[in-house]
């Protein structure tokens, strides 16, 4: 069977699989969390430490068209803050592996390293190693390790929805997937569009605040909402009904896109938002104790693991042409 | 300028010095070493966390012709591994990032994990994270983190190395070299060979009793001998003398290339040795402490920082085609 048939999380179940039968010993008392959530998360001298990885390749994951490399930069290392902000953690260390070609400007690395240590600083993260290698095309992997951001190791996990909890989300949507649309018929990104496609704030202090007030279930938004509420619900066991009406729309998307803004918000992906579920008197707490928006936009219910319904006010289904895209088969899911 | 004029190490310097000006707080107390050795290294709660990224690309690091999935796993983790045994560390997580074109066989990358997860069983860590994203070529970026071997948070670097130290080798070299040349000319591997190319065993618990025993300087061959051996000198701001008939081949290489096999473990690299230096003392206790061989090839001197002297046993200069590779220049440096 080909990658593209079996496809990415029927790949990533597989080699969990085969991972998990292998092990033994030490490693495998103290691993909290192996492969199949945000980040791998494992004890160690009283702390729960995270560990999380992710690869960018140029022409798949991205275009350098009307990308600066020190936005490429910051963008690669928001992506995996974001991991360890989903389990409600701290991040710490960052590892980088670039693999360049020859014919690749000094500079135009220097600036992709600048990117990624301004957003390192800001976030109390040290990029402390790395390795540079040949390629044919850029090759940005990056890993970061952190720790839970409380004395006790509660982390965030995917696996941790429960019927009744309410399903919220931090933040605005969909201006990752508008700033790219942008970009791809090569048009000006308004400052809003830029910031969210090309600036994301990792939600780190946020995803702490879900852990201190007791939120147990989360992820973070790359793939797209229905996308990732999805991984929770496999996670988790359950399904989720989300109205789509709800979805809190960034301004600017509607003021490009129009009818398509609130699409672009339930399925585009790469916002990096938080997406969590809890009962709605924890939800209300958090709210409070966040400066961002955190808007309830569905609910938890039980049986039919994996399933997430999308409806209009009216309860009927809101249709997409796709919800999520697929590495490997080139197709929404 | 051109990444390929700058060339790998010169690009490594000045993005460790980029990161280095960037820091500031918490993590910049605690790291040990940055960007730079073998691995990266922080003190957390009493004990030294290590961890090392790298990346290998089809077309550039390897090639499949003739070599197992299984065996690429197994060496592409290997090579990670010895990162941590040239700090004297001990493994203890895996996280793995694979990128994949779409036909990809998913037996090939089910082979893949089995071999890294057997190398894995055997060295005591255990493979808990990936990620797996599409891309136009193979490209296989592990990160290990561990942490040091003993409860004093004591590690082997790069730049610990002393005049009057002598310079050793754990093992027999050339191996990966002879096998490498026999594979690009279609032969049949001989098992030793085949052994050395794509079943290198990372040395930690001899890394581990380099430590024990007081030694304080080391790196793992992967680049060659003389090159490796250049890395410790540049660090630790002295040069270093090695008698080419000193250092130790494995006969299989002779049987295969008679005169040539000096060449292939003077130069060839990836054979996962470790070279150290350290007084002469300490190095007897290290044989008597490890079960392999421990061969004694040069001394290090003082001044004239970063020159690795081969010498033949007149004591005149020992010509080698080439010391080393590089990634980005395509050269031996």
């Amino acid at each position: 069977m080909k990658v593209s048939e079996l496809g990415e999380f029927g790949l990533i179940d597989c080699l969990a699989e085969l991972v998990g039968r292998s092990g033994g010993g030490e490693q495998d008392e103290d691993l909290v969390l192996g492969i199949g959530d945000d980040a791998a998360a494992w004890k160690c001298r009283g702390a729960v430490h995270l560990a999380t990885t992710d690869s960018l390749i140029e022409g798949i994951h991205f275009v350098l068209d009307g990308v600066s490399w020190e936005d490429l930069g910051w963008k690669a290392l928001a992506s995996n803050l974001s991991d360890i902000a989903a389990m409600g953690g701290r991040p710490g260390y960052v590892l980088v592996s670039l693999g360049l070609s020859g014919d690749t400007d000094v500079e135009d690395v220097v600036a992709l390293y600048r990117g990624m240590a301004a957003l390192a600083g800001e976030c109390g993260a040290a990029i402390v190693g790395g390795d540079t290698v040949g390629a044919p095309q850029l090759v940005v992997n990056i890993t970061v390790v952190g720790e839970s951001s409380n004395e006790e190791g509660r982390i965030l996990t995917r696996s941790a929805a429960r019927p009744r909890d309410v399903v919220a989300v931090t933040g605005v949507l969909g201006g990752a997937a508008a700033g790219a649309e942008l970009l791809a018929r090569s048009q000006d990104l308004p400052a809003d569009l830029h910031s969210a496609l090309l600036r994301p704030r990792p939600r780190i202090d946020e995803g702490r605040v879900l852990v201190e007030q007791g939120v147990l279930a989360a992820v973070d938004i790359s793939d797209g909402l229905v996308s990732d509420l999805n991984h929770i619900c496999r996670a988790s066991g359950v399904s989720a009904r989300v109205r789509a009406d709800h979805v809190p729309v960034l301004p600017a998307v509607g003021d490009a896109f129009g009818e398509r803004a609130l699409e672009m918000a339930v399925a585009g992906g790469e916002d990096y938002e938080l997406l969590f579920t809890a009962p709605p008197e924890v939800v209300e707490r958090v709210r409070a104790a966040v400066s961002c928006p955190v808007t309830v936009i569905g609910g938890i219910l039980g049986g039919g693991p994996g399933r997430t319904e999308l409806v209009d006010r009216g309860g009927q289904p809101f249709v997409l042409s796709g919800t999520g895209w697929d590495h490997f088969t080139g197709t929404q899911r």
